[in-house]
């Protein structure tokens, strides 16, 4: 189902600011949230700048485990992905409750997200700024792409349930990676 | 021509992950650059962080005068930034080159961009992660909007020149801000 996309490829999927769901797993119990706050900070191996708010139940698996799962869902799932957004998983099994279904990852227990299109298997690489922003930088070790769903349109948030859904691709010469 | 943006919306305008410009000045000399690694750290008053590489002419007077504008272009710019981001500002004005306006800002010494519908004042605010990941958090000093650019279409970054151009807009019933 899930086909391997080459690590330096990862960037291509983050850089253009997709809303994503994150995934960890703590004492085995899954739970998955969605996040707009991730930037690129390094091409290959990928690293990536995400927030997640100590508020956020996701937050002391995240420091605990030192693994998720960034999962890239399509503009078909962005329904899942607000109600995903809209609570917390402290007394609720989300992938249950919005019928998303986790499948085992290859390097980390968190797992991924089966209906999303892209999904990358990350570790905690530095917790400097955790305390002070909540700012964590993960690793990308793996990552998975779905061939079956063709040149997915991805969402962007614009604050309150207001997003701009990808529209025309254009292409200009650059000498830009 | 520029209408001040409470900061409390300053979120909206980069979660959504926009190719931006920054702009330096150092020693009188303005220079800017194109962006796409960046994200929003906290709401208000707004932090964000971006990578800077060390191998841009910008890093040196970033660093330095711990100064900068984020300029938000639309579509009708897509080739000039693409153009900004194909050189370096070492030897040449880059302003003169493209035909951009640089216009004074009002708390930092970098200009902003006359053509761009949004600006972003920055003062940076943490260098932490500067020396091993080129990683600046900014704090947004002030904000500027032009609102003779009517939803203005961004442009998202996909490697190599290919850019993802805002589509429709959704709006979904949401809790989150």
């Amino acid at each position: 189902m899930m086909k391997d996309l080459p690590l330096s490829k990862v960037y291509q999927l983050l850089e253009p600011g997709p809303v994503v769901l994150l995934t960890t797993a703590r004492n085995g119990r899954a739970n998955i949230m969605t996040m707009s706050w991730h930037m690129m900070v390094e091409f290959e191996p990928p690293l990536v700048a995400c927030v997640v708010s100590s508020a956020d139940y996701s937050y002391a698996a995240l420091r605990t485990t030192k693994e998720c799962v960034i999962a890239i869902p399509s503009l078909a799932l962005a329904p899942k992905v607000v109600k995903v957004g809209n609570c917390s998983g402290r007394h609720l099994d989300k992938f249950k409750r919005f019928r998303l279904t986790p499948a085992p990852a290859e390097r980390v227990a968190a797992p991924l997200v089966a209906e999303c299109f892209a999904n990358l298997e990350c570790k905690v690489a530095d917790t400097q700024l955790v305390n002070k922003y909540n700012l964590f930088i993960l690793e990308v070790l793996k990552a998975w792409i779905d061939p079956a769903q063709k040149n997915p349109k991805t969402i962007h948030h614009r604050g309150y349930g207001r997003f701009a859904v990808d529209g025309e691709m254009i292409k200009l010469k650059s000498r830009m990676r």
